[in-house]
């Protein structure tokens, strides 16, 4: 495998377009991403692309038409909430194997209010017991800690509040206001211990990114972001031991993976984008994820170490909690994310200082992905 | 990229199961291909998937967990009628990048009567002038062949006899009874010049494959199948030109990227399987792909040339006239066939003589993947 640079990466705002379809936000995250990488559609090679609700056969293909037709090969990538971040590794591989030099990544989401409310598999125990997933999933993990660790309500809810915070600093953000511990604590119960605030919502969004190989970065930047690192995993069965629900123990083995192919650890990050479809899930998360011992991630949160000015500043751009979560669209949102970090071009919510890399971690129902890009 | 081979291929009959689920039909296919591939699921590294109705979220995740869960990455792609073969592709890519040495492609789809009449685009001209895909473009595409090259309706029917013919040889047919030419020129008119006997019928069923590098093979086998070209494309807009709907153009084009990086041209293939979701279809692909001249595909059908013991064997299974059409499903079944012909083990249906090489055409939305297989 050679290696391989993220040339550009382009979103449309998230947030609510009644007005707007897949295609037309699909189209200004494409073309912002082309316009950063300084190159044209003709140069791209080949396509891939993530999305869940965005329609079968060919949504891609509709939504790469708007820029060109140039006759690469396109493909769809579902893989629920990841899709994207996936279809980012697929095209990785690609390029890194060299069937490619020049690859497009495009997710794309447009969502009702409560889609992902009834997801429960027919037949499954989750059905047969009323759980809606995917939020009384997190609330019973999230539940087990608390009474292991003495997580607290307000530290998960300050997860909420920090999440708010970053993505007023967002002009992509689907939410552009703060968020008290009060609002969030008093916000509508959806599953004990989880509130309103503390679930991320349905949003409409686009999301791209280019990349291409080393060789060909060096004609268009002098500077270009390099995926030093990923994993992908599925729930392994462990005989005696729990089911791996939302692959926690899952993330503990990925990370290490990353890490290692990156040859880098978790004191190398310099910025972390967490996949928080729930405020708990991220102190979980971060905890797998090697930034803290097991039991300390609510402390870490409530003593501001993962804000932007923390030592580990995490979902700097709002996270999936205030940027938004259209499905299709959140891998390659945090791998935006990350990349303008990483070229400190975060404008309002800059890491400071000299960064050299960051991770991504992006959950699917089955999977965990996680991508590590450094400068 | 180094060599990458093709050591198992499994099959779940083809037909209509009312009683099974995908997982159900899935499970099979896969450990028929562990079985032919004289390998545990626990020495898989990867899978990825081919399906389309089949369930969003997870559907890859819980047809594999029939067979384990041994953690490895699971990416499920929808390409519409050839995601399978696409599925494969991106395997392929990931072993021959190195990233695994040993993956599992998998295709699964049940699907309802009627389930395709309907699927023009919102707001498409397709749909403003009432058409219904994809019969209604095949219809449009084989009217100007008739009218440009002098094919007639008997030559279109001819290919549905064949194929029928085939289907009664191959166990794994949904179709298991010849048609005469007058059934299929006298069944019901679909969309004119194509009868309903013309038409791929939708389809339960799931096939699966086993590919890894040829190092790995040689542990296994004396005699891999290996994956000697491929190629993959989506329409392309030419000033000037008619639209290429259904990918004619693309496929001409695509058939000489495949022959030039497997070293080899029409004239090497010993067994070949086309997309013939219309049994017209099968002609103006079988001109497209280099076989014979722009013109004569009915005249080679006519002749008895595309017959299993003619010149150049043509959907030797049935293909998906009478295999049939589980969209998922059958990009691999394809590959199947091929590996089964080049192994010497078709059965009743095998070629004679030492086979080299052979090739597959999958046709989806917006999309052809080529594989060409060899010895």
């Amino acid at each position: 495998m050679r290696e391989v640079c993220v040339l550009g990466v382009g979103l449309h705002k998230f947030g609510r377009f009644p007005e707007k379809s897949v295609e037309d936000m699909g189209r200004v995250a494409i073309l912002n991403a082309l316009d950063d990488a300084g190159i044209k559609f003709r140069d791209i090679e080949a396509a891939y692309c993530g999305r869940v609700y965005a329609g079968l056969m060919g949504a891609g293909l509709r939504v790469i038409n708007e820029v060109g037709q140039t006759g690469i090969p396109i493909v769809n990538v579902e893989q629920a909430c990841s899709s994207s971040s996936v279809a980012f590794r697929l095209g990785y591989y690609a390029v890194g194997a060299g069937i490619c030099d020049m690859a497009l990544i495009v997710g794309f989401e447009k969502m009702e209010r409560g889609m992902l409310r009834a997801t429960s598999p027919a037949h499954s125990y989750e059905e047969l017991v009323g759980m809606s997933t995917p939020m009384a999933w997190y609330a019973l993990e999230i539940r087990r800690h608390m009474e292991q660790y003495g997580t607290t309500a307000k530290q998960i809810a300050m997860v909420s509040v920090k999440s708010h915070r970053n993505g007023t600093l967002n002009p992509y953000a689907q939410y552009q206001q703060e968020m008290t511990l009060e609002q969030v604590l008093n916000s509508r119960m959806i599953a004990d211990p989880i509130t309103l605030y503390e679930c991320s919502p349905t949003t409409d969004g686009a999301s791209a990114a280019i990349i291409c190989s080393r060789e060909k970065a060096k004609k268009y930047t002098n500077s270009p972001i390099f995926i030093a690192g990923w994993a992908a995993g599925s729930p392994i069965y462990e005989k005696g031991k729990d089911y791996d629900e939302l692959g926690i123990r899952l993330t503990e083995k990925l990370a290490k993976e990353a890490y290692e192919r990156a040859g880098m650890g978790p004191e190398d990050m310099d910025v972390v984008q967490i996949h928080d479809a729930a405020a708990s899930g991220e102190i979980q998360r971060f905890e797998a994820l090697g930034f803290c011992n097991k039991g300390e991630g609510g402390r870490w949160v409530e003593e501001g170490r993962t804000e932007i000015g923390g030592e580990i500043p995490v979902n700097t751009d709002g996270g999936l909690l205030s940027r938004g979560h259209p499905v299709g669209a959140t891998g390659l949102a945090q791998i935006a994310e990350v990349v303008w970090q990483l070229r400190g071009q975060a404008g309002k919510r800059q890491v400071a200082g000299k960064l050299k890399a960051g991770l991504c971690h992006n959950s699917g129902i089955g999977g965990v992905n996680i991508t590590i890009l450094k400068t």
